[in-house]
């Protein structure tokens, strides 16, 4: 048997997210029907750096199969991404040890939301960020996040179906970044809780439109209560850009005394 | 009779471009109607900073119009970016003197061109960039393209049905720049002939994997001739991005010798 790595980019609204589901359209399902027909045999189950909600776009994430006798690599590379007629691209294909393992394996992970922050509503990028017409100032909105950074137990935005072991997880970095109209807030971690980022955002925009305290943030924090916390942001702005299995960088170990 | 000014961004894929036309669904056909609901009253013609291609997207389209008695203008901004769900949103409104002509007054604007350069598909991207899978070298095409900059007769890069007055316009900057998988060709300029950005880039790619001579561009620059150049790259990668009614910055001008 062969293990092939693939990295691969979804648009999350073709999608009832990456998980297998009876009657409705994942991820997991299509890319195994495709991977079946490109590689000519029964391709399954995969696996993933991350399960994706419904909804949740993806630029670069991993996922393992077998194959007792696999095409060329790049023939799956187009295969796949020809089947799935735009809903789904394999940016690359790689032969990988045995026993690597796409979510256990990986050192930390990179997902962005992104917040379309005017009064008009947003057209070019409306499929891909959530749409907020009071301004918010995205400046206090990244100091408010720098107390997510480092070792917690962040329960206080846990959703409540998740099914995580343990809710500790650590956050390496976050930022809030204005650029014209756009804000997008970058989370680096070791891994996340069902819905965290989400709940992140949400917490910080409630936050940035006075719908919770200026001071919230730490609180709910050390709460670990998940009622605190603000509203979920909806899972279209949401992407996650990339996983790495490379060791940390040393400057977001630094940051996280 | 008030006079207003708008700046509007639409996805050009859901309209056949700017310009009325009999039987089908245009940018200005659309606005006017939305505008004639939210005035209370029939509205146009409209004018525009220039009337982009089927298919072409806007980013900063500046649209005039007259009203006699129009509502404030946070309603106008609000009302037609509603009715127009999703394909169009007004992102400013203001008044504006009565002689004020939103193409004849404009000094330069610019375009951007956006190529997705992999061998996979475009996913969530894919409605606003041309996919081109062989690789191009953006500094190589950047150089290349410098030639342009100045003011010239580019009868070489207009489409046949161009029915401006003089093909003579002038390019104070070009770029051509990399991000990942992403190439941007940026354009401003005083104006553009029908279809000479999309011909400019298409002779760029061209030139790019080898279907046309690394010294072509000045060569059919100075010809003149559309047949010597390129393929004209389609109109979903093209974006008018902003127009400028103020001088033309000097370290633009500096580059014109």
């Amino acid at each position: 048997m062969k293990h092939i790595k693939l990295i691969v980019e979804y648009d999350g609204s073709c999608f009832h997210g990456w998980q297998k589901q009876p009657n409705l359209k994942t991820v997991q399902s299509e890319l195994e029907k495709a991977l079946s027909v490109v590689c000519r045999e029964e391709i399954g189950p995969l696996h993933a750096a991350g399960r994706t909600d419904s909804g949740v776009h993806a630029r670069g994430q991993v996922v393992t199969f077998r194959s007792s006798n696999p095409p060329e690599l790049l023939k799956i590379v187009n295969g796949v991404s020809h089947l799935m007629k735009g809903e789904l691209a394999v940016i690359s294909a790689e032969f990988i040890p045995e026993r690597f393992h796409p979510g256990h394996d990986s050192t930390h992970k990179q997902y962005t939301y992104r917040i379309m922050n005017r009064p008009s509503p947003a057209i070019l990028e409306s499929r891909y960020v959530w749409h907020m017409h009071r301004p918010l100032d995205a400046a206090f909105l990244h100091d408010i996040a720098q107390c997510l950074v480092g070792t917690h137990d962040f329960s206080g935005f846990r959703d409540s179906e998740c099914c995580a072991k343990t809710p500790v997880k650590s956050i390496y970095s976050i930022s809030v970044e204005r650029t014209g109209d756009l804000i997008e807030i970058k989370v680096i971690g070791s891994g996340f809780l069902k819905q965290m980022v989400r709940n992140i955002v949400g917490t910080l925009v409630d936050i940035g439109r006075g719908h919770l305290a200026r001071d919230a943030m730490p609180k709910i924090l050390a709460s670990k209560n998940r009622r605190l916390a603000g509203v979920t942001a909806p899972p279209h702005g949401l992407c996650m850009e990339w996983v790495s299995y490379e060791p940390i960088p040393e400057q977001l170990l630094a940051r996280m005394d």
